[in-house]
């Protein structure tokens, strides 16, 4: 299974020393728990950018792939990653496969930062199905 | 209340004069009104490119933040901008907080346009609760 | 009608050998069948990267933009474009005009594919109506 993969695609303009304006595209595993070398249950694909001129603030669309036994299908989700909230709320706007038509909340919690390096975050995901 | 923040991320390519390629990242403040100095109802956070080599066009993907006495949350929209139609509809596609699982429409209209440099927009959000 | 246009607003990264962090602006006609000279039935205009190190994977963000005398509107899709795969699945995440509120599924098949320079996707469009 593949490491986590990420690269600036652009990078942070002269505003501010929050990184405003650089966008990160990744590619990164999914675990249950916080183990780096726990097995991945989905994988997350997509890009975020810095936003903010005064604080660290960034705003993610990404999908999660999921193919295992337990599920098969994708997840799509976008919002404003307010970092500086213990928890923020972002969007699921779609699914496809055994999330076909979901959507939902995906509420963040930083769960490790060290700058602007590297940073982990906790996810977790209510879905609600529209009738 | 910090005012409107915004850097290109990518640099338009050499494709028409339209900035074809041009990314913009920005940080905004929401006013009901169109007095600069007005209070800010929510802030605009998110990006926008240029699309289009024959004229100006834009796709939009951003989030509104509320975080006032009278609402608190977030709304996600993503769509196409095009410039040269009087209105157009983008899509309230997500939301958070008071405006959650919500779905709409926001309609944009030019209000201020001076070429590429500087425009405003008004936007008329929509909102239609999924049952 | 124009024709199909596209330009690297972010070139690729260093990682791998498959344009990791690329980031492509496009506007290209849709047409019913894979005729180059067909009339556009739409255009899409929205964006995609490379996201995968080890392999071709891509992630859109557009917008259909149909004005004919059948239909006047929009859909807003994303979602990950598993290059790999025969088809794969990405969301309609909302609509305007005759797709208000459209929700649905996008399944991409590629139609044609020379490297990375060129290629044409297969996209048909099943749509559900939220209640």
């Amino acid at each position: 299974m593949a490491n986590a993969t990420s690269a600036a695609a652009a990078n942070e303009t002269k505003l501010g020393d929050f990184n405003f304006g650089k966008l990160i595209v990744f590619d990164d595993p999914i675990t249950k728990d916080t183990h780096l070398l726990s097995p991945p249950v989905a994988r997350a694909q997509g890009f975020y950018f810095y936003d903010m001129k005064s604080n660290y603030n960034a705003w993610f669309a990404y999908t999660l792939i999921f193919n295992s036994s337990d599920y098969k299908g994708t997840l799509n989700l976008m919002g404003a990653d307010m970092m500086m909230q213990e928890t923020r709320d972002i969007s699921v706007v779609g699914g496809t496969g055994d999330f076909f038509m979901a959507r939902g909340i995906a509420t963040f919690r930083t769960d490790t930062f060290q700058g602007a390096d590297y940073f982990r975050l906790q996810m977790d995901i209510k879905l609600y199905e529209c009738n």
